[in-house]
């Protein structure tokens, strides 16, 4: 593949990962969405869907990694990492086009994002949309969690590779897609899952500069986390791939 | 493929997509219903699973477009427009068709949407069961939501056929069908997810003229946004495609 | 395949399909069930997962049909009816060992089905958990309601059968248990989605025998709805595939 | 395959199962979880999309068992004993390990578990996240929920074997890991389904020995049940696959 089509690709890829992932938090937490308040079950399957969408979109182009620790993982286990750079970049630009459309396909929510005189409508935090913030702030812990978690997603995506029967993208991208569901339900809840410097970060900048009403904080103290955490988590797993299969 | 068969394909599977479309949507919204109150989740899948049934059986006789944005986005990417009206008109007729017997399917129900003497029993408006009704009315927003969500079906649909390993119908429509439960799970918040003129403006139609107890409002205000927005948007997708692929 | 064959198969693929689908019913209803009351779509995937496991582990001996509106929409569409006697009474012979597996499964939960002495609890009717009940009694509207969503289930079934790509039984049977799934979701609402007259008429003659304290009437008037209307539809889908295709 | 391929494939892909399943636990029932208290469903398919990350993970290195009573049911099935031992011991190695890691991953919400003063918050007991627990305790009751409910796991997994187009790994643990949800779904309300002794035993065992704080009794005194009752199970799936097909 040439460096123009990864880039390409990683640029659409991501942005759809990041519309339908930012998307999904919007639905379930801005007032005036006909999903408000429709759980975890939707998070965790709008998230895994974004996956779906994005990776197969991407697939004849780049592969669809959409996710520096995934790229790291296979540089890692297979020690070719001269087309890291161009993964990365492109991811990171996808992802912040994925979170100006999110704001684009929601622009009446956010702008109604104030206190409604005369009723008990109050405006809710935003960062949440973008970024993923910590249930319990404990660096150490919730670093511990994005790791745990990126292994949890790089391993199986690199043994899945090795697995008879799951073709180059046919069948490989739904299971993916399937994995990232099951990390979002069982091991989401402490810290939001980042599993992907690019989807916490690239949202994050968006955050910070969009004109949304009461938006509140970007919360830049906690943004190392889900950036660090995931890369060593990527690349734990590419070293036990390597000495394991 | 001949127009017959094109035709007799896409009334058949439209009508099926909007049979479980409509229906799931009745089964939410409907009192006297098992799946009352179910939730945004129900909503989402219910609809996936509509365009699984309604293409999959569309798929021998016309390969199961089941909506003009996919069709308009087909033909922008590849520059054939010999048939796209053969397609559309199956899908208007098909959709109608399927509001019909998702009429037929609740005729109990709609013929108990009367307020309960003695009881707290209002009826229910029923046009959220046949079209798209916005949260926040807002013409352009609406239809910006309606384009980038249209965006977000027709170019991975686009893509996927170019996807190795999704064969030519087998695994392609189940990941299509994941697809749309993504869009609403994580887009349909705003205005409902038409992404579908005929979804949209059949059952509209079907709304005006059918005999329910206190059905409320057809807003035929709003109708032209869930048709141009999406035409808009699978022409947006085609054209990516046709540029980036 | 033998007749033995499809008979053995038959009760197998049945029996597994109600030990899950009437077990997820036990599962929503009973209390002291950690599944309690959690919901519509609970029920929907538990049928759809049944099918999935009945039909995959019927199909190397039987084909899998499970259903006598299945039998009967191929033997109008092939023309073949020589057969269809050793699948309907496997299918019913099936349906009824099931029934006694889920009761077995949930034997603790049906004895603890008396009211409790200091507390607010009360038995619950069973009738639910075995066989479907109308939300409205009317049967015209509830025959019409099964009528539809048998040719829901029905005539996708027999097209995709054509459909490339669905292989002999490796995707199709996936497929057909999400559009399970999706028809208890989209047409469940009115009636329980019977759509299998098997599914009804055993488990039903089950309860009427079964000791379960409290367990409420067995509802025989309505008994002739889920046989009569699927069977209509089975036929119908049967013609009209005939017809299309 | 040899022995250190199918011990080191049991040990990654059971730790892989119970990180995702003890993690789901965790995510629903430990305050400051983002999916606290989201219902059955999550638990279901966070078990479900266990066994998907770990089966093909581990499918390459020994095949994906997992489970001494699927194990056994192969066994029992082909009359091959002779590395039964290999598998069953990764299997126990996997699931500490796996249960180790679900307390790492939420090692702050654990530390947690304590009374807030000033609050209603109050610990919550902490053996559901690691092994399970009867609604009714009845040990005949509970063994024979064990035994139908593996019975419905082996009895599918060893017939999928024999259906076509299910592949050696491809579409096979995809269904497999589907067929578990149902599971989960229509027969885990009695008992919380085992299923699996290394499941349930493993992660007991780490139970004892972890310091959290209120961690409740780890209840010995059941632990026979949910080991017996789904190595029962196996052996009779075995039978039946081998009598039946």
């Amino acid at each position: 593949m040439s460096n123009g089509d990864i880039f390409v690709g990683e640029v659409i890829g991501t942005a759809i990962l990041i519309l339908f992932g930012a998307g999904v938090c919007a639905a379930v937490t801005l007032r005036h969405s006909k999903a408000r308040a429709s759980g975890w079950v939707v998070i965790a399957f709008g998230w895994g869907f974004g996956v779906l969408a994005g990776a197969y979109t991407a697939a004849p182009l780049s592969g669809g990694h959409l996710n520096p620790a995934v790229t790291v993982g296979i540089a890692v286990d297979t020690g070719v990492w001269g087309k890291v750079w161009v993964y990365v970049l492109g991811q990171f630009v996808g992802a912040v086009t994925g979170a100006l459309l999110c704001y684009a396909a929601y622009f009446a929510q956010f702008r109604a994002n104030v206190a409604e005189p005369g009723t008990a409508e109050e405006p809710v935090p935003t960062l949440g949309i973008f970024a993923t913030i910590p249930e319990i702030r404990h660096p150490v812990a919730n670093l511990v969690t994005e790791i745990v978690a990126t292994v949890g997603l790089v391993l199986p995506v690199l043994a899945f590779g090795l697995t008879e029967g799951l073709g180059e993208s046919g069948t490989l991208v739904l299971i993916v897609s399937l994995l990232v569901i099951g990390i979002g339900l069982s091991l989401g809840g402490p810290t939001g899952y980042a599993i992907n410097p690019a989807r916490d970060l690239g949202p994050r900048l968006t955050h910070t500069f969009l004109p949304i009403p009461n938006k509140g904080t970007s919360d830049w103290g906690y943004a190392w986390v889900p950036v660090v955490g995931p890369l060593i988590g990527g690349a734990l797993a590419g070293l036990l791939c390597n000495a394991a299969f």
